[in-house]
């Protein structure tokens, strides 16, 4: 599916806190991540992406703590790691509304939303965006956020998943079949807003929702949210096949990741889709500056404020191991068994030969606990994403910051005109909406599985 | 309670909708309603209470249509009484971005969220606005609503007063007694961002609700927002006299308001609080010109684009009972003992000698389905107002709109000078969070039942 000049796509990666990916960096003298809670901070991004004609800012959430390493949250505290963590969805109003082409990837746990409520959430944002909102579909992995909502436990893994195609269809339902494209007339002459019969009840009677109304919200530019979703699991690919239009993957390696991101596609041409009827985006961190020199000094630099404990109180949580009850010379191979397999393997699949024990890990954990950090000169970092796209098979990036907002900026000022000048990358933005940008139409296409829930509603009367 | 020169307080208020209360409005040909999906519309709004000196812009939201009347949704559909109805909680950041003062009270029905969630979603409100954001208490009472979550019906009205109680008291241990004042450091050079030893888990399990989690979000500047509420039952007043410190109130009359204002407030006395911890304000529609003459010519004007029909299918919801289903010649008195009556009361009340109809009930619903308008010139709008703090004890008014922005415009521009001539009107904002605006701190009192949720915590250690 590759070819010579596909364009890269780019999404920015971030999350409503202090540290997201790149644990300590807030300890960094120019890093300003601290600032979160400002709304100047958040416009001040976006209008940085827009220069750099990013197509998206994803933003990440998790609803818990991490809680698993050292046997508590303390840890997570101390280095901010994820936590305090506030709502991201009220960040899209506020960045749309200093930019015009930015898209939004807002992730939310649908375990714990009512589909009726949520639904006119979503509309509500892709009307005041004019069509810039996508949806991360997130069916969630922490214990501590089940207690925080009354439960004892989690769900299992694809019970989880059978609830949220439940949901899907609920979500679907409203978005799409509720209110005709032509139902709302603004009519002031004849004092018609919205013509009654072009409005229908959607009645859902399923085994874990029930819902029996009309769509409080009148249609929005995109309808159904541009699909984003992240499962790495098998269950969580075929969800993703069904549902998803953006994939985000992590691997170790690009053939790894090639392999993943086949399977999907897959999945997605099994369900009754093309191939290409999903975009994958694989995360990078990028040290970027003038000379690779420069760079490898940036870099060193940001090493020094990070955060290896706020690294492995996230990477705990994540993999489901406690890797302080460990010692540390010890190999890790022994745990795998145990653990979140896909996570692990992220790390020590980059070298394999290598014998991993948690000192090891614990170095990994600066600036390196999610992908191995590209650092070099713009040529340097340009000639690694061109080979990811290549050789990976993916459609662009989801890129993490370090210090920010410098991490950011260097790439907006620094890589992104490489990547033009090698014609890797669009120099203005295509008009229309989030999902016309990347797939060439507003809304989802016929073969995707929200369409058997539009009505086939006749040529307009009036 | 009243005296000389009390401050009036403003608030405007406003839906995420076409039709909030004076219906038909949208199709005057200068009213910009039905812009409601524009983020530039919002903030032009906002600009414009800002500019007025407004303590607030509340907010409305209602689940679910208004199907009572000719037993559909389809009047209020081609009304547009509110309906298309987007989310009203993202309309706050969207403000809160071009002002620095304004406050935001946001409706959100607390049965249909989960207090985890709920609670960080304010906590992020209240962090982007710097301490601007309150929230409108509501319970719930259409029907519609409960069909579309997926509930057969809803819960009998003081069932419902019991189960929002435990969820203040969740949200309340969450925002008053999780994260202690100081324990975001924020330390650089000792690397702590929070003081593990100052946040707290929360632990509560009651009948309705079950968390077991430490807030997600760190302290805002007012931790629990501004609480405002409008139940009118008896056990609504209970509600408001325990929790609340802006109460909505709507009466025929200034006599009858005071009394409710007085029953609040001695509500407020027997929950351990004093008369001037609630602030009241009441519902005023006003028409303002420079003089009664245009002043009643332009109501004239409104009055030809008002709904009667868009008023009588919101009427007719808000009392349960289809007016449709009556003879328009009948008097109406017969119906009262199978309704709302206090919704009912509002209009009848304000001539109790005359014969109403359902045809002179229609009449009522352009302009003045919810209040009598006050139409006039600035001075004799300044004099009702005057009168109305005065006689019915209110601390200040909530402005509904007519044709917008020109109405609220029309009331920054000739009213609010003739109430700052007067000395009845602040001619500059005080600072600080909306709490502290209003009642001169910007966190709850130690006697609000808020504040049992708070830890005892030693004096800072560090």
């Amino acid at each position: 599916m590759s070819q010579a000049r596909k364009q890269i796509r780019l999404n920015a990666f971030d999350m409503n806190c202090v540290g997201h990916i790149s644990h300590g960096m807030w300890t960094h003298p120019r890093d300003r991540s601290a600032d979160y809670t400002d709304i100047a901070y958040w416009q001040h991004l976006a209008r940085t992406l827009e220069r750099g004609l990013f197509d998206g800012l994803f933003i990440a959430d998790i609803i818990g703590l991490y809680d698993v390493y050292k046997g508590g949250p303390e840890t997570a505290l101390i280095t901010g790691a994820q936590t305090p963590l506030n709502d991201p969805i009220l960040l899209a109003p506020i960045m749309a509304a200093v930019t015009e082409h930015l898209g939004f990837g807002i992730t939310v746990n649908l375990t714990y939303e009512q589909p009726y409520l949520f639904a006119r959430r979503f509309s509500t944002l892709d009307h005041l965006t004019k069509g810039r909102i996508g949806w991360n579909i997130v069916t969630g992995y922490l214990d501590s956020a089940a207690r925080g909502l009354g439960q004892d436990k989690l769900q299992n893994h694809d019970g989880r998943y059978d609830v949220a195609d439940e949901f899907m269809e609920v979500v679907y339902k409203l978005w799409e079949g509720s209110w005709e494209d032509d139902a709302v007339l603004r009519d002031r002459e004849r004092r018609i807003f919205t013509n009654p019969s072009k409005v229908h009840r959607i009645s859902h009677r399923g085994p874990h929702y029930q819902v029996d109304g009309i769509h409080l919200s009148e249609p929005s530019p995109q309808r159904t949210p541009l699909l984003y979703q992240a499962g790495s699991s098998d269950r969580g690919r075929r969800f993703a096949g069904e549902h998803a239009e953006c994939v985000f993957v992590n691997g170790p390696s690009r053939a790894i990741t090639r392999s993943v991101v086949e399977d999907i596609r897959r999945k997605a041409v099994a369900a009754g889709r093309r191939p290409d009827d999903v975009k994958a985006f694989v995360g990078v961190t990028v040290i970027v500056a003038p000379t690779e020199a420069e760079a490898q000094d940036l870099f060193a630099e940001y090493r020094e404020h990070a955060s290896a404990e706020g690294g492995l109180a996230h990477f705990s949580a994540s993999v489901g191991l406690d890797f302080a009850a460990y010692d540390p010379d010890e190999p890790i191979s022994f745990v795998k068994n145990d653990a979140n397999n896909s996570a692990l393997e992220a790390i020590t699949k980059r070298s394999p030969d290598k014998v991993w024990t948690v000192r090891a890990l614990r170095e990994q954990m600066k600036l390196g606990s999610r992908n191995q950090p590209i650092v070099g000169s713009p040529s340097q970092v340009a000639d690694q994403l061109a080979a990811w796209v290549e050789e990976a098979d993916v459609d662009g990036f989801n890129l993490t910051r370090t210090v920010t907002p410098e991490s950011v900026e260097a790439f907006v000022d620094l890589v992104v005109p490489e990547l033009q000048n090698r014609g890797l990358y669009k120099t203005a933005y295509e008009e229309g909406p989030l999902r016309q940008k990347l797939f060439g139409a507003p809304r989802l296409p016929d073969r995707h599985r929200a369409a058997q829930f539009r009505r086939s509603w006749p040529a307009a009367a009036e």
